[in-house]
């Protein structure tokens, strides 16, 4: 079944060279465009979406013991659908049945699978898009990209690192050793890729694809079988995205539980049973701190990869473009409702103020321009509609509403407007001083920034490096016109380990994480270690085993 | 200081293209021979290993607040060498206050240091052979290959790999991202590795060098300092090894102490104190399962790469060289006493006995055979001695005697002649039935091999593949005429993780791990993670931190 690996090796080996160049690469355009995808793609999507909607989820063959699904759209309506369910040890059973094919296939082979399913799911962007919407809360266009091909391109990656990881070893060898005047001696050798076993993969409420695809497919493409524990209120976009999978899988000969899916619900989740179990070798876990420390204290049997939570930094320092940076920020603390692990909390301000083009700017000036910025973005009912989105979960809601105390108000949140039924919320903009504040050094989820007083740019950057390294960061990104403080920052923000964005005036953001050219989380603070992708990421979810025996020579 | 990379570039070039084609290389040659390493080596070696005895050895500008040391040779004589010797807290202080110019250096700078080191250790040889002898009780010219060249080229691996590994993101990128009829958007991007921190590497009796070059290069390599903590018993040859890599490091510019030595007394370890040290990132571990789970569940700030215990096993099913067959194993239980975590412990035997070139040979013919072959092998006192040298550990030898009523002996084991003064003991021989026997499932480090009666060859193979998943096995052989014999040990030791030796009859045998070309520990049972060497040893020693900036198109 190599066709598969024939059909997509242009794709794969572009992937490759991306990676190695890190320019700016895309195997699936992101633009939801009729031009792109076809002319009657979003109608068909969007009629596909609504087709699954009160129904019975079909996945062939899947274990069953009982039928689950209570997903309801942030923007309102119950999704109304239901999964197979299975216990634990139904799964772990079923996916040990379908690993030793798997395992035994080729690098190639599993490699071709997994990118015609990347190809196909990229042909239900739009439909992924809308089930992304409905379970998130992003707005549709955002859905659409990072639920469909910036999932899809973080899919590719992992099976692109996976796949390099693996041809790292040859598959057979000679070894000749000398024996001066005598004849050699000579091994032949043959190596053999092993996969650790069963992994798991726990999807996040958020971004159950971005975040979910890079572990996914990592672990199949190094032989290994995966349970698939999506977060109760965002179970279809992976449950898609199985679908696909597991047609794909069936086509190419394999037993289709190579992928499966474990539904739970709020209040009796599955994951802890699931994620101690001994066949699970590979845990993947987007969420927070307090389930990955008790993943980590519990599932000792299992390589942990983590997304945590941090807290994310902008150092306002000067800067030479005060609108273009206002607008930036603005944009980044309102999207998707500061729901992004990406998304800044913390805007450093010195407390004096700060140089711009359009001369000295005193902190409440600054702070007045910021919330003046969120205000325009948001104007207009239908874009911040476009921007925010809704809530994912209510408990941000309620967060939002206490954060109110923990500063001076200097923007309120407030519902979005025309989202009726929706639970939505705009950005609430606190102020407060760096020196007394305790409320911004925790991760605060949700449209909540802080605009905080610090002495001076300097210790800005050094306060918000050294919460990053306490507390994790994603990102953190820095606004200054003189070099020393750039310098400065870099290094900070480098040593606790957050990559960190200069000056981004324009339609770049601190959020946006490119793949094959940006890394995620760096593993070098408490905000996790799922990099996406590197080949720490991927090379230890497989070893290697050998046989030898002597020759003639 | 590139000058060091360009004097060794063609040596790395070397290695890299070995990892890859996996044949037979060396960068150290491995024969103790005048012709290679000079006319005056052997003597001048043994004179600069006889200098350091009953003197304070020297590490200029080590942290020092006492002196420790309580060496006794296996041979007999004490080393009365003494050490500098610090707490815990006065070298984590000393290696984070010289990491950060180690961290900062290149990638290239540090190979350079790490590879001058490793040729300057190349030209000890022969003093290191007798360092490692008198502390491991190895005979000299094992000493010489496993704890000199062998260890080198082990180390060479690692700077190897670690290299391979950060060359795979480049220091710098332009993305630029196109934007239809608008010019595109232009980032610039840095890339930087980023080292974990402060590494220990604790070291083993029996194989100082050999196991602790591996993680100690390779957490070098990718810019962490590393703090040795020898075993108490073999302080000597990581602390030759820590003198040169403290001499080439000051000699570039560096602190020497980006390496540190952690001497402690038996009974009053510093090793717990600093494995659970925050500050340390990265442990190397060989040694017991059970103070490996220890670190496993105390030391969870730190990633562990460990090799532990196993119980590696041969099966001999049929053979075309029933003598070479003999000849082979005899050697493989007793070299260096069975003192080798590769070393086979049981020999699978069908009750009924199996084919050969001489015809039907009965369980008890084949474990006559294989007494004879011992016997024969051990028959001259000086051959005797070069081949089992002494014990490490009294209570080795106290597990020989308590051995002999674990089966029916079929070779008692008996002192050395002619080592007066020394622990030695050569291998004792029991026969057990699979069926009843316990002993033979419990790792019984020395010089102990079972020759387990089983029902049939298939019977012989599943348990051992089985013992190999359950309690580890770092080494697997089988002896096999047929094809379906071969094939099944494949499928059942791979499945175990463990690599397989075929039919071996000459001058190759099992315990040989070769640099380049064989990996050491799977990772896949119970016997640790430490692969020696690839990208997964390596890869999680090093994160990748990147900053980001726009520039005009």
């Amino acid at each position: 079944m190599t066709e598969f690996f024939e059909r997509h090796r242009e794709t794969l080996e572009a992937a490759l060279a991306a990676a190695e160049s890190r320019d700016f690469w895309s195997a699936y355009p992101e633009v939801p465009s009729k031009k792109i995808y076809g002319e009657v793609a979003p109608e068909a999507g969007e009629a596909a979406y609504q087709a699954l909607l009160g129904k019975p989820f079909a996945l062939p063959g899947h274990p069953e013991r009982g039928r689950l699904g209570s997903e309801v759209s942030p923007f309102g309506p119950s999704l109304a659908i239901d999964y197979a369910s299975a216990p634990a040890e139904d799964l772990i059973a079923a996916a040990s049945a379908a690993g030793e094919a798997w395992a035994n296939s080729s690098a190639r082979t599993r490699a071709g699978v997994l990118l015609e399913a990347l190809a196909r799911l990229n042909r239900r962007s739009f439909e992924m898009g809308h089930a992304v919407m409905h379970t998130t809360g992003q707005p549709f266009v955002m859905a659409f990209q990072a639920g469909g091909p910036h999932a899809q391109d973080r899919g590719l990656e992992a099976v692109a690192y996976a796949y390099r990881a693996m041809s790292e070893t040859p598959e057979s060898a000679r070894w000749t050793k000398p024996q001066g005047k005598h004849p050699p001696i000579v091994l032949e050798k043959h190596y053999r890729v092993l996969p650790r076993g069963v992994a798991l993969t726990i999807g996040c409420n958020t971004f159950p694809t971005w975040n979910g695809y890079p572990g996914l497919f990592a672990s199949l493409a190094t032989g290994n079988t995966v349970i698939v524990k999506p977060h109760p209120a965002a179970v279809l976009p992976l449950a898609i995205t199985l679908q696909e999978l597991r047609a794909v899988l069936a086509e190419a000969g394999f037993d289709p539980n190579v992928v499966l899916l474990a539904v739970d619900e709020q209040g009796a989740e599955i994951t802890k049973t699931l994620a101690c179990h001994p066949a699970i070798k590979i845990i993947d876990y987007t969420g927070s701190n307090a389930f990955a420390d008790w993943l980590r204290g519990e599932a000792r049997q299992a390589r942990l990869y983590s997304e945590e939570a941090g807290v994310n930094s902008v150092v306002l320092a000067s800067t030479d473009n005060f609108k273009g940076t206002c607008a930036n920020l603005a944009f980044s603390i309102s999207l998707y409702s500061g729901q992004m692990c990406t998304a800044p909390q913390n805007i450093y301000i010195p407390k004096d103020g700060i140089e711009t083009d359009q001369g000295h700017k005193s902190f409440d000036e600054v702070a007045a321009a910021l919330k003046a910025a969120v205000d325009g973005l948001l104007g207009d009912p239908a874009r911040a509609a476009g921007v925010c989105g809704a809530l994912a979960n209510p408990a941000t809601l309620a967060r939002v509403e206490a954060a109110a105390q923990e500063g001076r108000v200097v923007r309120a949140s407030a519902p979005l407007e025309g989202l009726e039924g929706a639970r939505t919320a705009t950005p609430l903009l606190l102020a407060v001083e760096a020196k007394t504040s305790q409320a911004h050094r925790e991760e605060r989820f949700g449209p909540i920034a802080f605009l905080v007083a610090s002495e001076s740019a300097e210790a800005a950057i050094d306060e918000a490096a050294g919460l990053a390294r306490e507390k994790g960061a994603i990102t953190a990104a820095v606004y200054a016109t003189d070099a020393a403080t750039l310098e400065r920052s870099e290094a900070a923000f480098g040593a606790a380990g957050v990559s960190l964005s200069c000056n981004l005036t324009g339609n770049i953001f601190v959020n946006q994480s490119a793949a094959f050219s940006d890394y995620h989380v760096s593993g070098a603070n408490p905000a996790g270690n799922a990099c996406l992708t590197d080949s720490a990421f991927v090379a230890d979810r497989f070893r290697i085993v050998a046989v030898r025996r002597p020759i003639a020579a």
